[in-house]
C-alpha cells in the first residue's frame, strides 16, 4: 500500500511547535516579526501572500506590509530595504520576484541581509546552502521537501537520491540538503536524457522531481521502492493543477508519494515561518 | 590501450595561449598582475609558490609577494588586503590558508573582492560556482578537473559523472561545473558505502576521485569504458606520492586516466594564470 505524504500534516505540525516557540520568545520579548515586499499585483503574488498571512496569524508572527506600485524606482524600493536591514524589529524578509523591468533583481538581493532572507534569495543564503554553513537561509521549497522527509521519518542517510532539475530555488539546494545530510545524490536534468533518467530513478531511493514538467514521471520510472517527491506545479491539458508525476501511474508503483496539490506547496508557508522564528532566535544569542 | 591523460601537455598548451593572450593585453597597456599573500614558511605553500613563480614567469605574469611573519596580526593582513583590493594594477590574489591561528580565515576571506578571487575562496565566488553565474573563479583545482576533460576532447555532456568527494574546494565544485557542461553528476562520499560507490563508478563514463584516500579506486570500481581523474595527493606506506586511484589495478581496466605525479597537480599553477588573465580581462571592458 503507498503511503501518501500529505503536506498539511507536516505543515500543522510545524505550526503547532512553532506557536509555542513564538509564545516563549514574546515571553523573552521577542515578537518574530516578516517583511513583505511585493511590487504590483501578480495573482500568484497575491495568492501566495494571503496564505503566508493566514499562516503567520495561526504561528503568532508579525507581517508588516510593503506594498509599492509598478513604477516604483529601484532607488526607492533600495533605500526602503536598507531600512528594514537596520530595523531589529524586522526579522525575516519575504520579496516577490521578478521586479518590475526598470529595477535590478540582483542589485536589490545585493543589499538584502543573509541573516534576514528567509526566503534565500541572497549570495549569502546561496553559498550557506552550498557550503552547508547554515549562513542565511535555504529557499522554502527546497527545505519544505526536506521537512516532508523528516516528519515522515525518512532519513537520506545511506540513500541514494534523484534530483530531478538544477535550479537555484529547488534542485541545486536540495541536492545540497540531501548531501549534507549523508544521501547519495545524483541530479538530472533535460540533458540526461529519458532513458538514462528513468534508469538512475529506479536506481534511487527518494526522486525529487522538480523539472517543471507536467506529470513526467510515471511507473516506467520505478520499482516499486521508491519515495516520490513531487515539487511540480502545473496546469494539464484539462486545466488542472498537476506535478510533474503522474500521480495515477506512479502512486501504483511507488512506496510513498506526495500529492498535488496539498504536498510539498503546502508546506512552503510553513517553513518560511519556520525561518523567521529561526532569524529571530539568531537575533537573541 | 589505456590513455593517459597527461597534466604537462594540458599546462603546456595552457601557458602557451596564455603567453600570446598576455603579450597582446601588455600591447594595449594591462600587464596582469597577480598577488601571493603568505604568512609563514610551510613547506607546501613555498612549494606551490615556487611552482607558481616559475608559470607566471613563463606566461609574462607579474608577481607581488606578501610575504609576512608568523605572528602577523589580523588588523595589519586585513588592511593590506583592503589596499591591493583597491589596487587596479593587481588582477588576483591567492592567500595561502590555513592562517595563523591569531587570524580569522573567514574574516579574511570576507575581505577579498570576489573579482580578485583567482583562487575561488571568498562567498561570492563559491556562490558563482553554485548558481554558474561565473562571477569571482572557481577553485583552481578543480577547474583544472575541468581543463584535462577540455583539452582531452571529452565531454561531459550527456555523460554520467561520479564525483567521489564533497569538499568545498574540490568535489562540490567539479560536481557543479560538470552539471553545467550538461554531465549528469552523483556525487559519492564517505557515507555513500564502498558496494554503492562501486556500483555508481561502474554505471559513470566520468570518475573524479577526490576522498583522499590513497590508493581506494581500483578495478573493482571500473568496468573498462571509465576516463579516470585522478585528484588525490597522498603518500602511500612506502612514501611515495600517490593519488586516490590505485594506477596499476585501475589502469588496466579503464579507458583513459591522469597519472599521480604529473595529472592534475601539474595543471593547477597553469589554471591560477588563466585566472588572472581571466581577471585582467575583465577590467579591460
Amino acid at each position: 500500500m503507498t503511503q501518501l505524504l500529505k503536506g498539511k500534516e507536516v505543515a500543522d505540525a510545524l505550526t503547532e511547535k512553532l506557536q509555542s516557540q513564538v509564545k516563549e520568545m514574546k515571553e523573552k520579548g521577542i515578537a518574530p516579526c516578516l517583511a513583505i515586499i511585493r511590487v504590483g499585483e501578480n495573482p500568484s503574488d497575491l495568492s501566495y501572500e494571503r496564505g503566508a498571512l493566514k499562516r503567520a496569524e495561526k504561528v503568532g508572527i508579525t507581517v508588516r506590509q510593503y506594498v509599492y506600485d509598478e513604477a516604483i524606482d529601484q532607488e526607492t524600493l533600495i533605500g526602503d530595504l536598507e531600512g528594514i536591514n537596520q530595523d531589529d524589529s524586522i526579522h525575516g524578509v519575504l520579496i516577490f520576484q521578478p521586479l518590475p523591468k526598470q529595477i535590478d533583481d540582483g542589485a536589490v538581493r545585493k543589499v538584502l541581509k543573509p541573516e534576514k532572507d528567509v526566503d534565500g534569495i541572497t549570495e549569502g543564503s546561496l553559498c550557506g546552502v552550498f557550503s552547508a554553513s547554515h549562513r542565511g537561509f535555504a529557499p522554502c521549497t527546497a527545505r519544505a521537501c526536506m521537512e516532508i522527509l523528516n516528519y515522515y521519518g525518512i532519513d537520506p542517510a545511506g540513500k541514494r537520491a534523484a534530483v530531478l532539475g538544477r535550479s537555484l530555488v529547488i534542485g541545486k539546494p536540495a541536492a545540497m540538503m540531501i548531501m549534507e545530510k549523508n544521501g547519495t545524490v545524483t541530479v538530472c536534468h533535460s540533458k540526461t536524457g529519458e532513458a538514462r533518467m528513468m534508469e538512475i530513478c529506479k536506481e534511487s531511493d527518494i526522486i525529487l522531481a522538480a523539472m517543471g514538467r507536467a506529470g513526467m514521471i510515471d511507473s516506467r520510472y520505478l520499482t516499486g521502492s521508491q519515495i516520490v517527491i513531487d515539487v511540480g506545479i502545473n496546469v494539464d491539458q484539462h486545466g488542472n493543477l498537476c506535478g510533474d508525476v503522474d500521480f495515477e501511474s506512479a502512486s501504483r508503483l511507488c512506496e510513498a508519494i506526495t500529492p498535488v496539490p496539498g504536498g510539498v506547496g503546502a508546506v512552503t508557508t510553513a517553513v518560511l515561518m519556520l525561518q523567521v522564528v529561526e532569524a529571530a532566535q539568531q537575533e537573541m544569542f
